[in-house]
């Protein structure tokens, strides 16, 4: 049995505490020091203790982030324009999804977050490769950062025979989670795409995580289909929606009785929280009791140069987007990428209490807001017990 | 006649080039090396060069960006409750603005900005002691950084008897702009408040920069009464409107109409490109030839725990917020922060060019791109020729 201890720091900004760390857990947590009994000790010098990031919707497996030269963007404004420009340029430079999702991996690591959901594409170009190297990247990383692969059939499933066969392969060999795309702006056969996401969820036994871009009226349909199925399949507390525009597209009151029924189903909402469009506000999602929580979406690649793999900077941009002001509500900012954001995609063992894993983050701030819109660097980062980096800087 | 050479810098991300500054000038900026002939040289290591920064609107006399203790937000949501709360914590703390402005405009110039444009509040709690205190600032800044003054009536001026008088005297005692404060909502009388806000800037030969949050066709109308006044005076190219956010809010049409008028008479507008709510977008206004440009408003005060005396990330919010992903609009975003700010707020000899005041900024980045996502630690600031910091950190 392997114990230590981090003491002097204040969890969640509160009064200063001694966590006591064993076997990769935390056996105890309590404010005030402890005697020494011959265990090691990390002073953590009175800084601010988080738990692990979750890093709950990105694409660790396209991204540029690790490639020598600047990627130009000089990609045209449709979604079908992003999904045609990356695919090629994929195939075309030869791109390692394998070393681009490792790199990017590591990046979140060094800035504290422990847990990630990653949408892998799936293809008829590139088949279950792309899977195939996160898979190994999720390998390398064990013990050491949880990553959920989502099947995700970026190019569409309908208009590209195939892919339902491939996604099937992808989730055979390990993929966790099945995914799905804009069933009725891209799929154009809502009923189809999703009785083909639902079936293969039904037949390996794994959740659904569906990106939703679509607006208004059209996305609050596709959302409403998505919800039948949910509760036909008995899938409650197991179907993610990702970024679910439409809520913020639709008048109040139908937005609140999708949001009645989402809460109802445990169906939840990843937000990238864009600057540049409507979207799922948090506080009323939070207030029907829909899980809402952060990531995000691709960092550096064909799609967007935008993003970063450290999670305070997106709890800054979930914050903005919000309005929050006010340090409960920059709190709330925080917990759509610590708590909310294990809740929803089902991270178990999370937080800072006895018994979850011992993922910690330490940082010099004087409160939670602090944290958030300062983004200090990370002093200290502690996966599974073991301390991973510290300064910003992985160990390992 | 003082000298020296910067070599092997890239001007916004070109080919490598060496400066030649003279006297605190850019003498000459040009492709490849210069042999040597004497004068001292730094090695820029073929970084991206930029201008020194620009920020366009904000409010360094209200931040709480030094002060020991985190100021906790618990502010309520009307734009009343922040102006109150604001007011009575600057009294009741006696909060100083001399040493709150002098820190956070030495953190801008640490992060490469050069030039700033702070709105001072005046009203008849404070006098014009807050002008007064910054006015020491900009004293003690001078050389290194230039600050532009508004005298700013932010609590309003109608229900507030006196406060005219007050930005009377603030502007005889050295306050460089005329500012005022949403002629409707705030004041309920908008030709009231326009003509004395018109007359002060008559009186005084001074230009105006007002606040105007007001939503919509409220907003809109406000914005029609500036522009009649800004005719009538001859007041062309001296009036900037900040936030405007009206223009994201009416339909097209009616702001394509607004906006030609602005281009007419040289008024700009001062964006944060908030991402809570509609703002004027940069690209409807360059196409029309209006000059839009980036600034925080406040950074870390009563209202807001936001903002950073980084413009690059302003750059980053900015290109969030309009959904600029290819590398030629995210230039434009740090058009917004450099050279439409210079022009907005009318500061002179600015830029890479000979003849312009040597204000530079190098970064490791491998496009301007890159500079505005990343955001780099700023390895080398020059100021009015002088190197003033080193790595992120002043040298003086």
């Amino acid at each position: 049995m392997k114990t230590w201890r981090l003491t002097n720091v204040c969890p969640f900004g509160g009064v200063a505490s001694t966590v006591m760390i064993t076997d990769g857990r935390i056996s105890a947590i309590a404010p005030g020091a402890v005697p020494p009994d011959g265990t090691p000790v990390e002073d953590g010098r009175g800084m601010l203790l988080l738990p692990g990031f979750v890093e709950g919707h990105t694409h660790l497996d396209k991204t540029a982030f690790h490639l020598p030269d600047w990627l130009v963007n000089q990609v045209g404004p449709r979604i079908e324009d992003k999904i045609d420009t990356e695919r090629e340029w994929r195939a075309r430079t030869g791109h390692d999804a394998g070393a681009a999702s490792l790199a990017l991996a590591r990046a979140f690591l060094a800035q504290g977050t422990t847990r990630i959901r990653t949408h892998v594409d799936v293809d008829t170009s590139a088949g279950t490769k792309h899977v195939e190297r996160v898979l190994q990247t999720r390998e390398a990383m064990a013990g050491l950062q949880e990553i959920q692969i989502v099947a995700f059939p970026q190019s569409g499933m309908l208009a590209r025979q195939g892919t339902d066969a491939l996604l099937d392969a992808a989730l055979a060999m390990g993929a966790d989670i099945v995914g799905g795309l804009d069933p009725c702006a891209i799929e154009r056969d809502p009923v189809r795409h999703l009785d083909i996401v639902f079936g293969l969820a039904e037949k390996h036994g794994k959740p659904v995580d569906i990106h939703l871009h679509e607006p208004g009226t059209m996305g609050a349909f596709s959302l409403d289909l998505i919800l039948e199925r949910t509760r036909a399949l008995g899938m409650e507390g197991r179907v993610v929606v990702s970024h679910a525009f439409c809520l913020g597209d639709i008048p109040e009151r139908d937005r609140d009785a999708l949001l009645a029924r989402m809460a109802a189903l445990g169906v939840a909402i990843a937000t990238t929280a864009p600057a540049s469009r409507l979207v799922p506000l948090v506080a009323p999602c939070r207030a029907a009791g829909v899980t809402i929580f952060g990531g995000n979406d691709g960092i550096r690649d064909t799609w967007t140069p935008y993003g970063s793999p450290d999670m305070l900077e997106r709890a800054m941009l979930i914050g903005l987007r919000n309005n929050f002001r006010r340090d409960d509500e920059v709190a709330v900012a925080l917990d759509c990428v610590t708590g909310a954001g294990a809740t929803g995609c089902g991270f178990d063992a999370y937080g800072l209490e006895a018994g979850a894993r011992a993922d910690l983050v330490l940082v010099e701030a004087r409160s939670l807001a602090e944290a958030v819109v300062a983004r200090p660097t990370r002093r200290l980062v502690v996966s599974g017990g073991r301390v991973v980096a510290r300064d910003g800087v992985l160990l390992a």
